[in-house]
């Protein structure tokens, strides 16, 4: 049944023959690589403005100076990931640059952020397109942790299935996205212009804030710079654009930079224009539709846009997680489950493993895109920075033609993500940024532990001298009775048929009555195995039962001991809640002291 | 690890020997299987005038009439019960009496109907007693369901330990509630007639409620009936008393009796007297000790006493709840794990049911003692009932000396019991008591199902002709192989010392590079034993397995066959983690298949 479930659910399994690829062109590349980014336009602002408004109309006022030096930020972690493209054609992810170039510890700590990144990407994309939707519908407002989770439900099952259309699927949205978010800018800074809209409501100003200081501004800078999560994004997959894929994927690069240089300047202007001050529970983006539009269809065009681009952000987390993951299992620093391709040819065990903990965050942070941002940043920057300073090294150690001008440009964006990193995780620490400050080293030592464990497995299991260990000549079998009926009974005939040296019958029995009721059975049944009966004044069965293995393999150094259980198999999952797993508890144990069990199964099938 | 810590937390195990048994004086009895009875004092006016409240002064008005009521009921309970004691001088519980008397059905309705029972007194008493600490503590209100909590876990630790010393324990603090009590009752009622406490306070009347209804009187009735749960405990219990038991234990439950109807006729009418009204966040008897003591040291005794005589009937039920699904569990209506004593001879699975269960509710309904109530006395009349009529079909069927008046007095009860189960469950439907009435039916059923359950198993394995069935002459190996590594070469080895007629090591290819890498390895190591690459292209490896056991099964009908497997043996249990669990996978898979399977160890330890 469980069976029918997924095939219905996840579809039936494809060939490993099946496994093709699909190459984008630049129009299509700009739609499957840019939503990540482009949708933090979504937000971006949002965050600016709630920062700023601390300090009422008159902070509100520094937005348009914050944007700009976010879009500065922006240029030169564009221009950095452009020569990244050029020396990775393969596709250069963090890790990779910062494992090849800066060693092993540099590699891991960015494949954590970014892991730590995917996971914050489907949260926080998911909730802020729940937002765009209760924006419009506030009635659900109350329901969005439950909306958020069943959104994300739906892409981890479409994920489970395989997506293979994904680009076309991609296109529309991303360019309707696009398209109405600059409709919206244009119209609101024209009627903005010639005086056709409403004057701005009066911000109250907090008076506990009256002097604007720079660390109050860096704070909005550093709430800002989730406008520049997924930019690295075209990185990753230079291979999957048509040829020439450096070409082609730099200029995609470029012109997603200049989109989202636009878009999130023109937003934060139309902003500070109308005089949006932010609200819980209504996005900026929806306030300025609603105030160029009227709440007609163009904006209802604009808040769908809106919340669909961001689930294709949170769908892109979906195939970069878990190819991560498979990259990072592979060099043996996660657990070998996240290589394999599961039945639909998708690395099935990272999706869950990303919706499980994204789903925790869109639980635990009630749903809330602006309580879960200051954890965002953070691993974002520090595969920025990382990566850049990998560049660097590789420039410096190739030198290769003129490395000079490329090594001081990706030493610029290395410094400069540095330096925001530093400001990000400053000015956010108390609200969320410390936890991934915690978690990232937490990540880099569990993978460096991964690591030793399969090294030593490596070492262990390495074949050496094996072939010459002699076949064991004496061959012991105990057969574990717990009492007689037709399982020991068969269980016995399969010890026997393995035609050991000896075989020995043991009992455990917890006190004088069942040590004797088992005596008289064993006589009256006339079991031709001779049955040893081990008082356990104390009723520890395992023990008793590894303590007479022990003795048995101290009598017999050379011999190969084999114990007999007989396993209870029953038709149904519930029916085992209502055996002791002593069988499988049994096993456990003895593998443990190096003895091989075997289960002898009894059907309890009709 | 896990074992030193169960060990210090839960005690070096004890002999099965080791236990004994505790005969207890009347005085000591009285206090060991009251706390339950008595304790529901500290509640059951509360409830009462929460209804009563709702007509405001007129509704409070009816307090002593409604308590009357109640305690003529709990004449006629107790007169009942003092005869079920004399039939059942080993011990007459709800299941039993309904069992022997009523048949199969009744039994489980009565045993279901007490589990539920129990695992409600466990959350209301330590709710109850958790609202006399915030009464006298009201800043820790906020807390009660982290304290509930952890007052909870305590309970539970001491009763895995095995509390030995319970009877000197209970005797103490149950005094000390009745005489305390009794003070407070005495010396209010003296100040009230006196003149010298101050004058009540005014009760706002809800004009919605006007009219006083029988239909409201009979919800006020309803919420205090639960001032009779705990009564049945000492005819569970006959066992436990001095010689004569039957006499000792009449005597004690009469005691009993009178001491409850007087404890609770004189909170409520000192209640009435002083004109008291419940509150939120203050219990009845908080009020009480506070208008006549004043916040003083008597005052936080009465506080005291009140919480620990509800702890210690929240105890009873673990020494309860535990007994009784081991009675069950030996009749085959519930798991046998229910069966066992644990290490310190206690039946710690029953403990740890009952603790998780009742730890759920206090969680679920926020260690609010008023709205766990509703649910409570559904399981409790039940119970009641259908022992009542259990008796009278006993006196009926046996039509001893005097049986006609034995009989009119449990059918009186029986009838007055099943009226008031009536109007509980009618009148607390809407309010939780629904919850019970669905969960008794489908605890049945379970129990039914389990009991098929076992009555299969012992069909099945019932030993017959058994013994003719004559040990296989052939015996087929498979060696599965998933890598070629010293694990594998170990299996082969054990395989070939098993000495079957033949083996055959099979290896599952995911693809050909696999099938020819696989092929390769195996030639170059030497390997003498003829190796099977299955390719299964949808990456199925269980079912491939499966289906090549199936095939060697229908070419051999006769033979017995093992399939060997290499299993990692991890030292620490996180590594599991790092392992896909196939040998488990397979080896449950092939045991349905009726296949025995060896597991061989590899040990990966230093």
């Amino acid at each position: 049944m469980p069976n029918v479930l997924k095939r219905l659910l996840v579809g039936r399994p494809l060939k490993t023959a099946q496994s093709t690829e699909e190459r984008l062109t630049k129009r299509t590349a700009l739609a499957v690589f840019s939503s990540d980014a482009l949708s933090s336009v979504a937000y971006a602002t949002d965050e600016i403005l709630l920062v700023l408004v601390m300090a009422g109309s008159v902070g509100l006022g520094y937005s348009l100076p914050v944007a700009a030096a976010i879009i500065g930020l922006m240029l030169v972690v564009v221009v950095s990931y452009g020569q990244t493209i050029r020396a990775y054609p393969s596709g250069g992810g963090a890790y990779i640059v910062a494992k090849d170039n800066l060693g092993r510890y540099a590699g891991l700590i960015a494949g954590a952020s970014l892991l730590v990144d995917y996971i914050l990407t489907v949260a926080v994309s998911i909730t802020a397109g729940v937002a765009a939707v209760t924006s419009a519908f506030p009635s659900l407002y109350g329901d969005r942790v439950e909306i958020g989770l069943a959104v994300l439900a739906f892409i981890t099952l479409m994920n489970l299935r395989g997506i293979r259309e994904s680009g076309r699927v991609f296109a529309v949205p991303a360019y309707v996205f696009i398209a109405s978010l600059g409709a919206l800018i244009l119209v609101g800074l024209w009627r903005a212009a010639t005086g056709t809209l409403p004057p701005p409501a009066p911000v109250a100003g907090n008076p506990a804030v009256w002097v604007i200081t720079p660390i109050f501004l860096l704070r909005a800078f550093a709430a800002g710079c989730t406008a520049l999560t997924g930019i690295e994004a075209i990185s990753n997959g230079v291979q999957a654009f048509k040829k020439p894929e450096t070409k082609n994927a730099r200029i995609t690069l470029f012109v997603m930079g200049a989109l989202l240089a636009c878009l999130f300047l023109g937003v934060t202007a139309l902003a500070r224009r109308i005089g949006v001050a932010p609200l819980e529970n209504e996005t900026v983006i929806s306030q300025l539709a609603r105030a160029v539009f009227g709440r007609g269809g163009f904006y209802f065009l604009i808040q769908a846009a809106t919340a669909v681009i961001l689930l294709l952000a949170a769908n892109t987390s979906f195939a970069d997680f878990p190819r991560l993951s498979s990259i990072m299992a592979k060099d043996r620093y996660l657990p070998v489950q996240l290589i394999n391709l599961g039945d639909r040819l998708v690395y099935s065990n990272g999706i869950i493993l990303l919706a499980a903990f994204s789903g925790a965050l869109i639980f635990l942070f009630g749903g809330d895109t602006h309580r879960l941002i200051p954890l965002y940043a953070v691993g974002v920057f520090i595969g920025f920075s990382l990566s850049q300073f990998g560049m660097v090294r590789r420039w410096y150690v190739e030198r290769g033609n003129g490395w000079l001008p490329r090594m001081l440009l990706n030493l610029i964006g290395g410094l400069a993500t540095l330096v925001v990193l530093v400001i990000v995780a400053s000015t956010k620490f108390t609200h969320g940024a410390w936890a991934v400050i915690a978690v990232i080293p937490l990540l880099v030592a569990m993978a460096v532990g991964t690591n030793r464990h399969y090294k030593h497995l490596k070492t262990r299991l390495s074949l050496t001298e094996e072939r010459r260990i002699p076949v064991a000549q004496e061959h012991i079998a105990i057969l574990f009775v717990s009492d007689l009926h037709k399982g020991t009974v068969a269980a016995a005939r399969y010890a026997k048929g393995l035609r050991p040296t000896f075989i020995k019958a043991l009992h455990i029995a917890f006190d004088e009555q069942d040590a004797a009721a088992m005596r008289e059975k064993w006589t009256a049944w006339e079991m031709d195995i001779p049955l040893i009966i081990a008082p356990s004044p104390y009723r520890q069965l395992t023990e008793m039962l590894v303590h007479y293995v022990q003795e048995i393999e101290r009598q017999h150094p050379a011999a190969a001991v084999t114990v007999v259980i007989p396993e209870f198999v029953c038709p149904h999952w519930w029916q085992l809640l209502l055996h002791n797993q002593t069988a499988a508890r049994i096993k456990s144990e003895l593998l443990h002291e190096n003895v091989a069990v075997v289960s002898v199964p009894i059907q309890l099938a009709e």
